[in-house]
This record gives C-alpha cells, sequence and structure tokens, in this order.
C-alpha cells in the first residue's frame, strides 16, 4: 500500500524526527563515569514538565500502567482505604489495580461522560472523621472517553477539609500537552508515560512523586523491587539507576524534553487547546456530540465522538484503517461501538489535525450516516485559519 | 515549530521509509568483488521501469539537468540541427542547454498550458526532406505548467515520414508515475532523475538510450567525460563504475525499482491518475482552472493551478508556507504569479493528497479569494470515497 | 572527539543495522486489526529461541529485573521456601528480590568464580523429604563473573530425586549467545531481556514459561498486577497486549528473531564460544586468569579478568573509556577491582572482537603492568584466522 | 554474516552518526523562502574548510570526478597547453580527461611512489617564455599511491618565474584530512569530493575556485551547463541553485562542516598525522614498504603498501574481504597487485585504525607471507598509546 498511515490515536503518537535522531545513536555504557553528566540534568528538567520544584521524577523502563503499579506499591500498605472514582476505561483499570493489591476501594462510579465526581468526594472525605483514607485518585484526561477531571478542585477538598490522603493523578493523556500543576495542585503522584505528550514509543512510565508521597514510602509494606522508589532513588542520586534503564529511550526523552521546553509548556498547551477546537468545531459542524458532556470536561488530547443510533463508532474505525489508512480508536467497555476517538496530541500541527477530520468524513459518509462531506472539515478550517 | 512540515512540491517527494531505511546503511566498498552482484540485477530491474528490453539505463551521480546533458553530449555533435519546443521553464531550459552545447535549434514556441505541437512538428520534420534533423525533443510532463504531452504521437510522425531523427524525451517528472514506453515509443533518450516517481532525494540522473541512441554515440564529437555513456559502459558491463557512484542512493533506488516492481507499474500509474483525478476535481469546485488547456493534456503529476485575476499564485504558496507550514511551489517564467503548482507524485495516498488541498484552501480564504471553506475537500474526498 | 566509541561492556550490545532499521518506522496502533498477524508469529518464533515448544513465552516493556520479578511474584507465593545460590553480583541481587517479596530463601554462598553448588543442591533437595522447597534458581550466566552453570545437571539432581521443585534460570547474558534447552532441561522460568543476545536495547524483559510454570500461577498469592502472566495470556492469546506495548522495540524484535533464526542458533551459539576462545587465548598470552575457575565455567558472552596483585581492574575500565573511547566492564561486589570485564557476545565478528583486546592491552600496558603489546592480540589472531 | 564490515578505502569512509541524522530528514523545497537561511552561512563555512577568504565554493551533485571536469571546462579552452603530470592513477586519469576536453598536455611521467615533479615543473615554466601554458596541475594526495605533493612548492616555482598559469589542484583525498591552504598557496582550483575528509557518501564535487579562477571563466570556451560557474554563480548568489541540488547531502555537509571546525581543522590534521603514523609504524614492523618512496611523501590519508615479490596485494585485499569482513583496497595501474591500500581517513581513532592492521596481518599470514601476527599491531600500539 502506498504512503504513510495517518495515526491519530491517543498515544503512541507521531514521533517527531528530533526524538527519531536521538534513538538513531550506537548504544551506550550505563555505567561509564560521564553518564551522570546526562542522566542529571535530564532529571532536573523533566521536574519543569511536571510542574514541580520539590518533587522528584523516576523513570521507569515500563509503561503508564507500570507507573500506576509504582505508585500503589510505594506508597501504600494493603488494606489501606482509598477513595477512587471511575468514568471510563483507564480509571476503571486503576480501580481494578489498587483491589489486586489489597487496597479497600471507596469506589464511585461515574457516568463515562462525566469526570471525577467532586461533590461526592467531597462527602465522602468529609465523612472520614478519623482521616482513614489514605489515598484519593483522580484521572485527570480519562482517554477512554475525552473527559478532563478538575484535579485542582480535588485539592481543594482536602485542604478545606484538612485531609491529610495522598492524591494520586493519572496524567497519562494530559502531562506535557495540558495544564498540569504538581506542586500548585498538591500532587502527590502523578502518572505519566513516554508515549503520549513527550512524543516518544511506548515503553517508560514516568512518575512524578512529591516529598510527601516520599516519605510514605517509609511506611508502605506493600512488596516492590523493579518498582522500587527506594533503590531508584539510591542509584539516581548518583546518577545510575538501579538496574540496565532504557538508555535509547532516555535519550528521546532528553530530545523530548528539550523541545517541551523550547516551545514553552505554555505554547504546548495553548497549541493542543487550539487543534482540539477545530475538532469540536467539526465534530459540531457534523451534528454530533462528544462523548464528553460539557465544554468543561473537554480533554484537549483525545475526543470520543458519539455515533449517531444505528451506527457503529467502532466500524467506522475499522473502514478508516482498511480504506483510508488512518489509524483512530476505538470505543471501550461501556461506551463500546456507541462512539470512535481521535487522538490529538504530540507533535501536531493544523494541517495534520485537519486528516483525521477528512478520513473520518469520508469513512461516515461511506457507512450510511448523514454527514456531508466536507462539512466538518470547513468549520475547522475556519477556525484555524489566519484571518 | 510542532509538527511536520507538508511537501506537496513536484518533487523532491516525500521519501519512503522503507527508502530511508535502505540509506541508514554502512559506507560500502564501490569496488568490492560482490559489488556487481548488487548492481547488475538493478541495472536490468531499472529497464523494466523505462519499459526498454533493448535498450539500457544509466545512473549518475548528478540530476535531471545532468541528465539532458548525458544525451546531447553523447548522441549529438555540433552543428546539429534539432528540433524543440519550449511550452514552460523546464522545456525552455533544455533547449537553453542545448544552444549553449552548439547545437542548431529549430526552436517552437507554444503557449503554455499546451504540450508539444505535433501538426508543426509534423510540418517541419516532412519539410526536412534531406533528413538533416538529428533529434527531436519533447518534455513529457512539463513540471512547470503540468502538461503531458503525446510521446506515442511524435513518434508516429517520425515513423510515418520514415525520418530517422532520433528522439529524446525529458520524462524527469513522468517516469515511474506515469505510463511510460521506451521501447514501444521508440524512445532514443529517456531522462529521468532520482526525486520524483523514483521517490529519493535528488541526486540521480538516470537515463535511458535505446540501441540506435548509444550507435549514435560514435558518430558524436562533442566533449564528454563525466556524462561518457561509453565509459559508464565498460564499467558497467562488469558491474563497476567509471568512477564513485552514489553507493548510498543506489541502495535506495534499489529499494525504490522494489516497491514499484511490487506494487506494480499500471498500479502506480493508476493510483497516480486516480489522486490527480481528486485533485482536479478540486480545483473545479473551486471555480478554478488549471493551467492546462484541456483534458488531455492533464499530467498526472503536478497541477499549475491558475489563481483568479488580481491575485498572486506566489503568494499563495508563500502563506501556505508561512502559516500552514506547507510547501507547494511557485509559477515560473512567463505564468509566474498567475498560478501555484501542487505536486502530487510519488509515495502518496487518499488522505495524504487531500492534504494539500486544505491548506491551499485555507490560503486562498485568507488572501481574500472567493473560495468555499471545504468545497474542494469534499469533491476531491466525493471523488476518492469508498462508495 | 573522533570516531566511535567502542561498547564492549556484557549488554547493551551494538545493536546491528538490521534492527536499528527495523527502529526507523512510524509509530503503530498497537490496537489495530492486523496487529495480531505481527504479534502471534512473533510469539511462536519466540519460543525456538527459547528451544521450548510447550512452554510461551511473555514479553514486557521492562528489563531483565523485571523479568525476575514476573517469574517470581507470578509462581510463588509469600513464605515459600526456594534454594538459590550466589555467586556472582547479578545471582545475589536475585535472593536480595526473593527475600522481598517474602519468600523463605535457603541461601548457598559460593565463592565468585564458581557456578551453582551442585553438590550441595543435591544434598539440600535429598534432605528435603517434605519437597517443600518450591523454587530451585540457578543463574546460567553470571554476568558479573563470566562464570557459567551447569542447568542441565541441576534438572538432572530434580529428576533423580522426583523433585517437584520449580527451576528458575536467569539467562539473561546467555539465552540467544549460549547453548540454552528450555524443554531439554525442564526449565520452568527463563528470564532474559532485549539488551543481551537479541541485540536490541534495554527495554523488554522476555520470559519463557512452562506448562507446569503457568499452572503454578493459580496457586501463588503474591500481588501482581503489571507482570502478571493472566492478564498477559488473556490478552496475548488475541494478539494483543493488556496494556500499551514496546511496538518499537517489539519490531526491532521481530527483526533480530529473524536474524538469530537465519543464522541458525547451533551457528550462533559456535560463534560465540569461538569468539569468546580468542578472548581467552588473549588472557592466557598476557599471563593473566579469569575470574572462572576453570574451563568448564567459562561464560561465552563474557570474561571477568583478573588483574594482577597491585592493579586495579576497574581503573583498566576508566583508562580506556578516557584514552582509547573503549567501553569495558568494570567488576562489582565482592571482586570490585580485582577485574575487569569484556563483553563478547551480540552482533560480533572476529575483527570486533579483537578490538577490545587492542585497546585492553593498551591500558594495562599505560598504568604498568607487565604487559607484551601484541601479545594478547596475536595469540587472539592465531586463534582467529583462517589457516 | 554478523557484525559489521569494516571499511579502510581511502573513501567512501565511515559516515559518523551526526551526519547519518543529519540525513535521515524529511525531504525540503529547495525554493523555499527560507532555504538561503541554510545555504548562505553553508557556503561561507566552506570556504574555511578550503581555507580561502577571495575564493568560493561551488558544490555540484557530481562526485570528484565531476569537479575535475567542472574545473576544466569553466577555466580553459580547447588547445590550452596545460602542464600535467602523472604517478598514480587519479593523476592518470586527469590527464586523460584533459586531453578529451581538447587541451594541449605537456605530459610527465613520473614513478608511482614520487609525487609532483617540481624540477621538471620549474624547467618547462621556465622555458615557457611566452607564458603559454595556461594551467598547472597537481594531485595533492595521489589516492592510488598514497603519495603526497608538494603545492606550496609549485605556487613558489610560478612566483619566482612571476607565471600566469592557473594553479589546478586535485584535493580529493587529502581536504579536511591533511594541511590544506588555497588562498595561501594560491590554488585557483581546489577539486574535492565528499566521500573522504566530509565523511559523506559519495555524491557531492566540492570545488574551490579563486578570484582568478573565476575572472578565467569568461575566457573560457569550453561548452558547459550542468558544471557552469556562472549558472551557479547566479543562483548560489540568491541562496539557491540552478537546478535541483542534492539537499539530503547538503544538510550532511552542514553537519560535517560543523563537525570539522568543532574539532579545529589543525587538530583534524594532527588526528590524521598521528593515525597515519601509526600504520606506518605497523608496515615497518613488518618489514614492508610503503609505495610513497621517503616520508616527505606519505600521504595522511591512505597508505599503499608493497608487498614481497611472490606475493599479490590484491589478493590480500579479496582475502581479507572474504574471510574478516575487512574492506581495504586494491592496487591500481602500474602498481597493481605490488601493493594493498588501507584508508585512514575520515572519522578515525586509535582503535578504528587499528582495526585494519588486525586483519591485514592475520590475512598476510594465512597467505603465506612472512609476517609475524602481532608484530605491526604492537608497534602502532606503542607509537598510540598514552604514556
Amino acid at each position: 500500500m502506498a504512503g504513510r498511515n495517518s495515526l491519530y490515536i491517543p498515544g503512541p503518537t507521531n514521533v517527531p524526527q528530533r526524538i527519531r535522531n536521538a534513538f538513531a545513536i550506537e548504544q551506550q555504557d550505563m555505567r561509564a563515569v560521564d553518564f551522570p553528566e546526562f542522566t542529571q540534568p535530564l532529571f532536573e528538567d523533566l521536574k519543569k514538565i511536571f510542574k514541580t520544584e520539590e518533587g522528584r521524577v523516576f523513570v521507569f523502563p515500563a509503561s503508564g500502567t507500570g507507573g500506576w503499579e509504582a505508585a500503589i506499591t510505594n506508597m501504600l500498605s494493603e488494606g489501606d482505604q482509598v477513595l477512587m472514582s471511575h468514568y471510563g476505561q483507564f480509571s476503571w483499570l486503576w480501580v481494578q489495580m489498587c483491589k489486586r493489591f489489597g487496597l479497600n476501594v471507596i469506589e464511585e462510579e461515574v457516568d463515562w461522560g462525566d469526570g471525577v465526581p467532586l461533590k461526592r468526594y467531597a462527602e465522602i472525605l468529609e465523612a472520614d472523621k478519623g482521616k482513614k483514607i489514605q489515598g484519593v485518585f483522580v484521572t485527570h484526561s480519562e482517554t477512554a472517553t475525552g473527559v478532563k477531571s478538575d484535579v485542582a478542585a480535588v485539592r481543594k477538598i482536602l485542604d478545606e477539609l484538612d485531609h491529610p490522603a495522598l492524591l494520586f493523578v493519572d496524567a497519562v493523556s494530559s502531562l506535557a500537552s495540558m495544564d498540569f500543576r504538581m506542586d500548585e495542585w498538591g500532587v502527590d503522584a502523578c502518572v505519566s508515560g513516554s508515549q503520549k505528550g513527550f512524543m516518544l514509543p511506548a515503553g517508560l512510565g514516568i512518575v512524578g512523586i512529591s516529598q510527601k508521597g516520599l516519605e510514605a514510602e517509609r511506611r508502605s509494606t506493600l512488596h516492590r523491587s523493579f518498582f522500587s522508589f527506594e533503590d531508584m532513588i539510591a542509584s539516581n542520586d548518583t546518577g545510575y539507576f538501579p538496574y540496565t534503564p532504557n538508555t535509547l529511550y532516555l535519550k528521546g526523552l532528553r530530545e523530548s524534553v528539550d523541545m517541551l521546553l523550547e516551545e514553552g509548556l505554555e505554547n504546548v498547551y495553548a497549541r493542543h487547546r487550539r487543534l482540539a477546537n477545530a475538532v469540536r468545531e467539526a465534530v459540531k459542524a457534523w451534528g454530533l456530540s462528544l462523548v464528553a458532556k460539557h465544554e468543561d470536561l473537554y480533554s484537549d488530547t483525545v475526543s470520543a465522538i458519539r455515533v449517531p443510533e444505528g451506527f457503529d463508532g467502532n466500524e467506522v474505525v475499522r473502514h478508516c484503517y482498511k480504506h483510508y489508512d488512518l489509524s483512530l480508536s476505538v470505543s471501550l467497555g461501556k461506551i463500546a461501538g456507541k462512539a470512535f476517538r481521535i487522538g490529538h496530541l504530540g507533535d501536531l500541527n493544523e494541517l495534520m489535525v485537519l486528516t483525521p477530520l477528512i478520513g473520518a468524513e469520508m469513512a461516515m459518509k461511506d457507512l450510511g450516516m448523514d454527514i456531508e462531506l466536507g462539512s466538518g472539515v470547513a468549520a475547522a478550517q475556519e477556525y484555524l485559519r489566519q484571518k
């Protein structure tokens, strides 16, 4: 098949040439005397991406899922009470993981399309007079539904109640793409991965932990070794790793961080916002709606687009892949078939973000939906064009 | 600037990953004992791309322009009478080159937008009772205007008059993209380059020469060394080159030829035709016209699109580049400013060919033209979609 | 600094161009409908590398250390008695990990330079009349000392005693380089990583598990999620992964497995043996000795070379790196400073394996050791040359 | 075959990763408005490599051979008398080229192993009272014999005689590796290529021309088009090229020039000298001699090593390639079979330059020569080691 696949899933994202070049290196000795000259500035600069000065960032050769596990096993103990909510496939999976590790989960089920249930969280935390709840969990951008949750508001609830619970945030599909402020929001564990805003392939779990989070490790009794913060700290402090790191991806991560800081985080956020708005203009023009229930809940990295009754969103995805070499993402779990997803994050510009709109439009029309060709594209063009 | 440049000029074209990988090799010894095992099948397979069995193909580390020079200096002599026409920047430049080498050019000026003047060629050749004209020149696809000329018809004229002139064809922007038949059309010199249908970067002049053309070398008195067919034949016959070849590009050319033969030349032509039709549907929907005067003249690799009176096509190009990171091509020479050009050749698929249409649409609107956003895209989508 | 670093550590090894090219791809959707067409043959072919027909192979985006953890947490339970021995840094680290997970370790300390203590293992297992020992551990090639242990002999002991303990083997620095037979030797868990014989960068833990090992998962009560075999099986059986896999490395692994199978595993082993012998000839010619105590213990992937009294092996490593851009490996733990290590595994040929010998020779001489320049190289050349 | 080919021919040389990365780019529009921002600083910095302030440098998508032709056809006219000498294959080929272009060559035949015949040049130029000789030619480093000629001395002869002839120098295998001073030595045409000191693959002819050389173009009557300085100047002055340039290699050339200037040209020369000395120490230790007759004639980029009577140097080359995956170069022309050549230029360091010595030693021994294994290597090690 001629030409290139158009990849618009919410991660892995397109890897920019600069990062691909950073990969095209000879292997290196991760125990070389000058290796710390490479790692230590990287650890420092990573903190800027998380917007933390007091915390620290761990890089595991793993994935976001591994990052979840690292946060749990280092900071909590079997039987600990934690407050979680699920409003999509990934927040639900994190709940399952916590249960596996023997945590006592207070589990709030939320409509897919809504975000973290602030009111319920406030009620439950207020009711927790004994401050037994050890951790409160939020999925910042729920990748399955394209819903953004209000992390700052959760912090506000905790602060107002003077509740000491640790704040765990899944920022896998938001960090380095959407406004995220680890210190300001008092996030104790921020879990991310390499294959989203960092524009790398999948293969790293990147985790920011606050001082309070690091102190929690001393009390935690869950077993851990591969994901041990303590081991990581002992080695990272000297510029090394407790076991062979993924040096290739570390080189890519260096380039990624450089690119993000060169563009400026605020500009990166604004760009994602602008491109996401264009996608949303197209959806409106198509006469469709997002899974996310209202504007405040719109994620800027992924949009889950509802298809009309009688149509299968996942068929749109299969059709795009088969006929137009376009990779979109299927809808999962509770909304399986009811929507399709477009990832619009990472190294993107205007013409690139219009590409999946063209293909989706054609596919929807092909499948018999009442879509006018060019309509969504035109709305997005109008939004994006230089006036 | 985030994201990737969208490159839609009529060469260099996008280099597919397979070819980029073929480049990512260690250097090799071009005098190694097993080098002929690589070169000789390549020389053979190149002939398939030219559709010649009796001719041979030379690969110079040069460019299409170098290929022009190779054809002239090996096959003609100072003072030789040649019949040429110019209907665009590149056919005009070839005339200039012939004059530099002291050829006696019968020069037919043609409207830019028309192709080779068959009637005039027939008249002139018929009038040449002494058969003094040594060469007849055709630019198959005039890259400056997006005009295709009828090579087979020129051959027919020559045959009907039993005229022995050599037939020189510039197929730089047609070979490996549009129907081309060297043996069947009796082409004696077919000049091409690496950066168009071969999907490589610029850096090779690739020239197919018929047996009659090779015999002409014995009579030619123009000086030549770098471009000498004789030297090339002596070395190529043993699998080597008379001077250091561009082994990197030869590896890429091997991959390119494999890709073309795997897809099948007829499929490659059909794909280019189909994608070009989509572009033309957009132009029609915009209410604009091509520089090429009528359908039979449409090149399938490049379209020169006229802008309305009062607008500057080259401003469209600059605007696309500056605001949308989209590279289109300016109009040159006689039509400078009156049009802009979109290259739609090489490793392209449906979504890729729609990309420049989106950008051009936005730019034209930005610049005040009466263009409805989405209109051209929709027409092209309709043409391309699976029904 | 001009020129290329010469990397001769026991992993990461030099990544061959074919694998580097496999990396130079656009990202892909790991949920695409045709992704299983890629993964399922890969899972099958990986089994050939482990020489298992009845077992299965898991690929974690992790490291060999992660592979250790996967084997332990899926197949054992807190309090389980396991028989382990340590005779180098890596076998020692595995013991530490088992303790962390609450295993009851019968810990045999062995001289660094010896391998698995067969006699002691036999005594202890024979004394275990109640068959309480759940797991027996062997590090096949101890990377810290260059010592190979006899896995088949441990299996023989278990069989003769009809002992049902699971056999765990660390084959990180032996698999795909040295003779390894998972089924024949009755290995229940074979842990490997990407950055040694597989010739990839670090970033994958690759683990082969026997049917008996898979059945053990049902009884195991240790917490696991990221490393869960059950989750992996459920997804792998459909050609997918329970969380985002490292698709880049999977592509590289595909190429790696192809390269290994094309060369033929027996040829790969023979090549490593031959190149290792050349290194050992050099060591002999230098008048030095290996840490490995006798010939049967020599690993074919890494040699730890003792330096004379009064010299620091790690200074040799630092000197090579600083002055000759040569990366060798330091000695660790109990033998720190007493030796230096040369990795001679992966994509190597004769001239490549001679390179670290040249540099080590120069460095040892520079540092005042009584080494004749050229002596080790000559011995290795004599061994390797075509006679 | 496992492992990497060891490439030690006098060009193409090993392409460093930095340059390979510069190649791994998307194609670009060579007519983009910002293209001059890339080309113009490159043209300026190239002058530093040639050590010219008043001249200019042309970059042709061709080869060193193309560069020869460019120099001749732009600066001389048919029938012009030129003084040339040949002392190796490449100086001989340049003579042949000049004859093809109708130059009247005063041809001095010199023993292969000697350099430019200063005394004969002085006599002939002194005898040329009418100053009819238009050009004097020197091959700075004769790649076929490893002989360096004294360009400054030729300039001195011309100056002392106040002879106005243009000075043409082939610096293909010396520029960017050995001391070269275009302005100081009054070189009017300095021809180079991409695949030697510039560390790129073959594919560019890079030519430095003095003001006097540029003025000569006005008088020259040889036909030229592809290689026309005039056309090149007209376009280069605006930051563009008269026809599609090899933008890929231009990107690589940018990186190459950066690397050379970062290391410092004097350091580059010193490194080549030091590594060449090491090779020469090995040759001495083997009891062999160079083709170059005495020390002043030794080229620092390539050594042609004589084999003893009764042996075939080219068999050494074939044997190295077949058995050790080592690419050396055969001897050509008058010395065919009497020697083999090692290229030691470009991106090399100590261990890299020792590699061909190991292989050559093994091959010579294999073929029955009286060579002690390790002897040449030891001598080179001793020379190179840090004392």
